[in-house]
């Protein structure tokens, strides 16, 4: 089953294209869009693939009410499985839109059968009429398998956003998150739950930015539960105001596992707070924990040294935020890179000033 | 007034000694000493310091009161104070000891006068009979003065202890604190918190050791109010079956403020944990705060690398152990230094097999 409502305007595709999600489906293997509370696309253009209503595949899969808390018959939210053996060309995606409605609960499950491959882009947006924006994912990924999660935020600045995410690694499989919250809302919280299993990776990525009256916790915490399982995040966050509380941890409970942490952060301006609190839990003697983190001012040995290149400070500031944020998400397609690029430099320039 | 019990038994002599407290008051500038309930020993032979029972000093400086939350008749402790401008040879011994009771509480105040300097030992130690140990100190250090403290916790698998320190450093004041708990007991709880004025320094460092059945809690908070303050943390902590759970917090709330973070463990058998945490809070955009940790096993290669060389294994782990904790505590007096080795060395051995 295809549902496909055209979006309306021209102007909810631009919206829709910040975070990812192209109404045109090209070089996508499927698509998922909810406008409000309404399935408004649903697309499947790989036949390795199942999508559907989350609220069909609970009665397909009746093992999915063991990780849904609230089944109702409002069960909004996709699921989406790939078959076994199977690697998928081009990224799925997903958007979630709050164009009208002030709250939208989402419910959204990803299994990875054993050796497929994927890439979901998951868009959230909101038009300046939504207050609340609720997801709950869980993803399954399973031996040998692989799955890349990249995670947009568009989010104006009336907006609270509250995000959990359940992720299993199973033996050899590998999940690679990038989160890019540049434009945060009001209060953005995200919990993150990964458990990894034997030989299984989990790398997370987040880039995000946090201007005045943006306050966002992150709640990271991952459990190198089987031997040889490992980890590696890499978050990167800036405050020009805003107030940010990031919270990592990573749990050594395996033999030979191993995890490394890396918080960096900048304030830009003293209305703000950065508060970096990576923890590692080390229940194991054959386990390897680190990590490292900074979080300051703009270097003025840095400044100084591009200005005595004939760069003015404006200018000099732009480019140490542009080169404090990129290359940390990897692996986009490339009209995702370039909207990625385009909000990293505005943001670059606004905080330079 | 000088009050001088005898310490009875040369046994006693050899378990105060054990923790820097030596009853001959041998290079001691002023001894403190307290025995289950009772003021056992109080020696001033430096013109430049008060030394008094707390009980009295609340009398004598009423302001005191504001910082005792209970103000009662059985106040037990100590109140030392540092005259202005005077730098104190050798340092002031204060032991606590528990040596028939199960409990003991005590509130202790120093307040080192401006352009003062002084080192203060400070020993916790009990017999098998204790169960519970409190104490709750306050350290004023006024502008250009100096404080060391160094703090040596000796107790028997049955104590629970809690100490709660409260230090304010005032304007270009040093705050030094030397923590060494190698015999932590049943639970071992900590909450630190320091106030950093203009140019002031705090540098904490500490060596742990768990063991099997010991539970430890840190809590460091320091806060970095004004402009110039800065703050060291090192802190090297082993598990060898025991507990710990390591959260250290400086905040950058000053411009040109500087704070760092190493925190290191040692897990060196599967029914240990170490969880640390440690975190920066970024409040002002002048502010630069780092950290770096690392928890794991002992390194593989340094154990090879060892035993090509002809070491057995068993001293080879030795080696590596006696080397994470050494030379992280400076400016020890001599007689300390010498028993700290030698309670390195023990339990460096005790790990290793």
């Amino acid at each position: 089953m295809n549902i496909s409502v055209k979006v309306k305007k021209m102007e909810n595709e631009k919206i829709l294209s910040s975070v990812g999600f192209e109404c045109s489906d090209n070089k996508r293997s499927g698509s998922f869009l909810v406008v409000d509370e309404d399935i408004a696309k649903m697309k499947n253009l790989n036949k390795k693939l199942e999508i559907m209503p989350l609220s069909e595949a609970v009665e397909k899969y009746p093992w999915l009410k063991n990780h849904l808390k609230s089944v109702s018959k409002n069960l909004l939210g996709y699921f989406i499985r790939v078959l076994p053996d199977s690697e998928i060309d081009y990224p799925i995606q997903t958007g979630f839109y709050m164009e009208k409605n002030k709250q939208q609960i989402i419910h959204n499950v990803l299994v990875a059968e054993p050796n497929s491959k994927v890439h979901l882009i998951s868009g959230c947006v909101s038009s300046v009429n939504g207050e609340k924006h609720v997801g709950i994912n869980h993803y399954f990924i399973k031996k040998n398998a692989s799955l890349t999660l990249t995670k947009i935020h568009n989010w104006p600045d009336v907006i609270t956003s509250f995000s959990k995410d359940n992720v299993v690694v199973g033996e050899n499989a590998t999940f690679i998150s990038n989160y890019v919250g540049l434009t945060l809302g009001k209060k953005n919280k995200s919990n993150l739950v990964i458990n990894i299993g034997k030989n299984g990776v989990a790398v997370i990525n987040s880039i995000v930015y946090a201007k005045e009256n943006n306050t966002l916790y992150i709640n990271d915490k991952i459990f190198l539960n089987e031997e040889g399982a490992r980890a590696d995040i890499l978050s990167r966050t800036i405050s020009n105001g805003g107030k940010c509380f990031v919270k990592e941890c990573i749990s050594g409970r395996g033999k030979n596992t191993k995890g490394h942490i890396e918080c960096d952060g900048l304030l830009l301006n003293n209305n703000g707070i950065i508060y970096s609190m990576p923890a590692l839990e080390a229940m194991h003697s054959q386990t390897d924990l680190s990590h490292e983190a900074a979080v300051g001012k703009i270097s003025e040995e840095e400044l100084i040294y591009l200005m005595s290149k004939g760069i003015d400070e404006e200018s000099a500031k732009t480019l140490i935020i542009q080169g404090f944020l990129e290359n940390k998400i990897q692996d986009l397609p490339m009209d995702l890179q370039k909207s990625v690029e385009n909000l990293i430099q505005r943001i670059s320039t606004e905080g330079a000033i």
